[in-house]
């Protein structure tokens, strides 16, 4: 049981090197949430041991072909191997278009209560909350309609101190404990203060999730406060002009907007067919944040372990 | 230059083991041709080292997600890379569809000309005759409208025998002996005989495509006399019944339909997932027809070398 992302592909438009298109599996506490499905996702989760008969929800940023083309495979697959449980799926306007021409041609039926959940854009605000979890969307300058979304934690237990494993506490004394309260007799009088049998609660943690995008300081509210900002780098700083000519970002523009938005860690992706050899990404982005990494398929990023 | 069957994909619906969802490449003398065009098509290329530009004609069987889900990342790639030559991509309708919806919401353009030629269902006919080889399409037996293709050679030259490099002949004179005419004089008299200069053609070599099909006698004068025959085989006989239910073939029946054609050799392909161990399959067609091979991966199959 963790929170972390785990990276299915990390290239842009045409794959190259073995990198694979766009795809990440977000897992909170027994929840797996799959973030873009580029072509072959379903055949990435094969080779990553990752269970797709584990999915919770599906997210899509932008119906470019290399964020989403494994969808209709994947969805199709999941019912094949009997899934019954409802699947929602979130993406931009034209997701169910695509995904309804594409049944009636192949008089397939999906078994399984499938959920599209069009976004309206330009509009951010909240997917859903969940089991302690909350999901949102925001817009991203791109060339067509694009989603960035967050998954946070709505809010954290007070801590147990040892010393309360001698009190003898009953279930309901615990759960009180942790919602911060004080523990009362029968009276209503103090028992034990909150402050003496727990520590506060850890930060609430935060994945966000940005790709494909313009460099763009408008989202700076909307991701701020990230343990973990995935943010694309699709071009090195050499060609900046490309990059903002495709609404796409370079490294050095990835790491800027981490060091603006009190960022943890950034992760690094999307990268052009044209790089080989993707440490200059690091490099660059680190002229203006440091703790950043690449988003290389079968890595697995804890942001609480 | 050659003409060869090369595999890219093997598996039916659910890709399991390292197999990939159906994709072949046909090579005759300079063409290359893909036969459906599973997800994640465009990587297979780049594992088995098989040139995405030089990409003549694509067909696809039916609609089917296995068949066809890679299509739409391949064009886009093709585009992507910079072509600039037309392509042509025969399959069944609702193609267009499909892929018109696709570029609509993702705004992208195709920059070659892209010719999509629905096909009639069920029809059978030639779809185009090309430096000496003629392209069939074949009605199949599946569970909606499928084609099956044969790619066969129009017709073939006599061939030369080694005395003639001593006669100091003109290259009309060579046509003319590789057409089967004699070599006259000026006056119209028999200067060689043909059959003195030239031995006579070899067989018009062909290949047949059928997949997804149930066992159905109905194809066999349109695939008869083929050098190698691709039959889909996605059960073993202990399953007949699921494979007659869902519109498929077992290895005998792919083995009794290449025994009944005069094939020379069978491949055999579309394994369900079902199956690690796929020996079983090659034991079960050579019940019927000796000389068949696994459709694997990788494997390149030589009609004419």
């Amino acid at each position: 049981l963790n929170f972390s992302v785990k990276i299915l592909g990390s290239c842009s438009a045409v794959p190259a090197f073995g990198r694979h298109h766009s795809a990440q599996l977000v897992k909170y506490y027994g929840s797996t949430f799959l973030i873009d499905c580029g072509e072959g996702t379903q055949l990435q989760f094969q080779l990553h041991k990752s269970k797709l008969s584990k999915l919770t929800r599906i997210f899509i940023s932008h119906l470019h072909g290399d964020h989403f083309l494994g969808l209709f495979g994947l969805l199709s697959t999941l019912s094949l191997m009997g899934r019954t449980k409802q699947l929602q799926v979130y993406g931009p306007k034209g997701l169910r278009e695509i995904i309804t021409t594409q049944l009636k041609y192949s008089q397939s039926i999906i078994k399984y209560p499938l959920d599209i959940i069009e976004l309206e854009f330009p509009k951010s605000g909240i997917l859903f909350e969940e089991n302690n979890l909350r999901v949102s969307h925001c817009p991203l300058d791109h060339r067509i309609d694009c989603h960035g979304f967050t998954f946070e934690e709505v809010k954290q237990s007070h801590r147990l101190k040892p010393t309360c494993e001698n009190l003898n506490l009953s279930k309901s004394q615990i759960a009180n404990l942790k919602k911060g309260n004080d523990i009362l007799n029968e009276n209503g009088e103090i028992l034990h203060k909150n402050e003496d049998l727990t520590n506060p609660p850890r930060k609430c943690k935060k994945y966000s999730y940005c790709s494909d995008t313009k460099y763009d300081e408008r989202i700076v509210p909307f991701i701020k406060d990230s343990d973990l900002l995935y943010h694309e780098a699709t071009f090195l700083n050499d060609l900046a002009s490309r990059a903002d000519s495709t609404y796409h970002s370079t490294a050095q523009q990835a790491g800027k907007m981490a060091s603006l938005t009190n960022t943890s860690k950034l992760l690094l992706g999307h990268f052009s067919s044209r790089y080989k050899e993707l440490r200059p990404f690091i490099q660059e982005a680190q002229t203006e944040f440091e703790n950043c990494e690449l988003a290389i398929e079968g890595l697995e990023f804890f942001i609480e372990k």
